[in-house]
């Protein structure tokens, strides 16, 4: 007993966070666990503000206020409302209001389709989505989603459940990222942005 | 107000952790936000759990249960008593224990003199070291600190507080990491390896 046994549950809740292998995981907690006065109890506060705070929109499922509930993204009416951008997470609401090139509405899809990690359609709000461009007639649908390949599929399947209703449904650009030269792209990315060339 | 305001303090508890920037930190609290009833929940009681069970030990520093302070490793009466090993932190303990090579008892430091960080001796549990060197009369102490320049001036500090008392004080063997190769070495490692030959 020399209290290492306490730390495993702390450890393993650590591991569920984004980029946090088992070993850093472990470090965390240990300083954690050394520091009871200091980071624990103001990591415990933290968590508590935020439990009792922080809610998920019932409409778009991006992050609000318990007081906000539809948020205010949704609410707004002086943000576009005749476009819906998915996304996957509450956080790429956040990721794409800072660049202020979007002014409509948004649905948090929750997750994408992931046969590897055992997540099919099933798990993320789709139904929700459906029902929302029945009642809300958007005249455009913008997949925004990852370029990686289970993100694709996902848009790819959307994209398919989609395909009867009068609206258009696009994708965002791929091509170069912004600040990098030709020699340092991967084909991949090189190859997109030929295929996706525009008139200059 | 969509939520995000509550979040700060939670990324800034998290930004604490060994490891873990601003951005991941971010990430980290997003995550939990739109996962409140699972990994928020989980963190939680986890943290509670820990809070709850584990101590410091009030002699060796080291991580300990309620029940056992001062720790198993500082009573157990079959650990060689003549050796003192001085380590940093508490995770320190933890790591020379699993190689088995080492079976004296422990002080951590908890902190090294790092003038950059504000930290000087008065910062770190030196006192309480003097102390027990006074009344538990090591014949050795090895100082198991870090080699980067801040815990090699920590060492040096320590060697010099302890030239009057008899007993020997070392340090860790400095030189090649297991598993790797001359060509592979950085010119510091290298040169210490060779400053620090031994005989075939």
């Amino acid at each position: 007993m020399n209290g290492l046994e306490h730390l495993d549950r702390l450890t393993a809740a650590l591991a569920r966070l984004p980029g946090v292998g088992r070993r850093s995981a472990e470090r965390m907690a240990y300083r954690l666990a050394w520091d009871p006065d200091g980071a624990l109890r103001e990591l415990l506060e933290a968590l508590r503000e935020a439990q009792a705070n922080v809610r998920l929109c019932g409409r778009c499922g991006g992050l609000t206020v318990a007081a906000d509930n539809p948020c205010r993204l949704c609410t707004n009416p002086a943000r576009d409302q005749g476009v819906l951008c998915v996304v996957t997470d509450p956080s790429d609401i956040i990721a794409i209001e800072r660049t202020g090139s979007f002014k409509g509405r948004y649905h948090a899809l929750m997750g994408i389709i992931s046969p590897m990690h055992g997540e099919g359609p099933k798990d993320m709000r789709l139904g929700s989505l459906m029902r929302r461009i029945a009642e809300e007639k958007f005249e455009e649908v913008i997949l925004a989603l990852g370029t990686d390949v289970e993100s694709e599929s996902t848009a790819s399947y959307i994209t398919e459940l989609l395909k009867s209703k009068p609206l258009r449904v696009t994708r965002l650009a791929s091509g170069m990222p912004a600040g990098s030269g030709i020699a340092y792209s991967d084909p991949v990315t090189l190859s997109r942005a030929v295929k996706g060339r525009r008139a200059s």
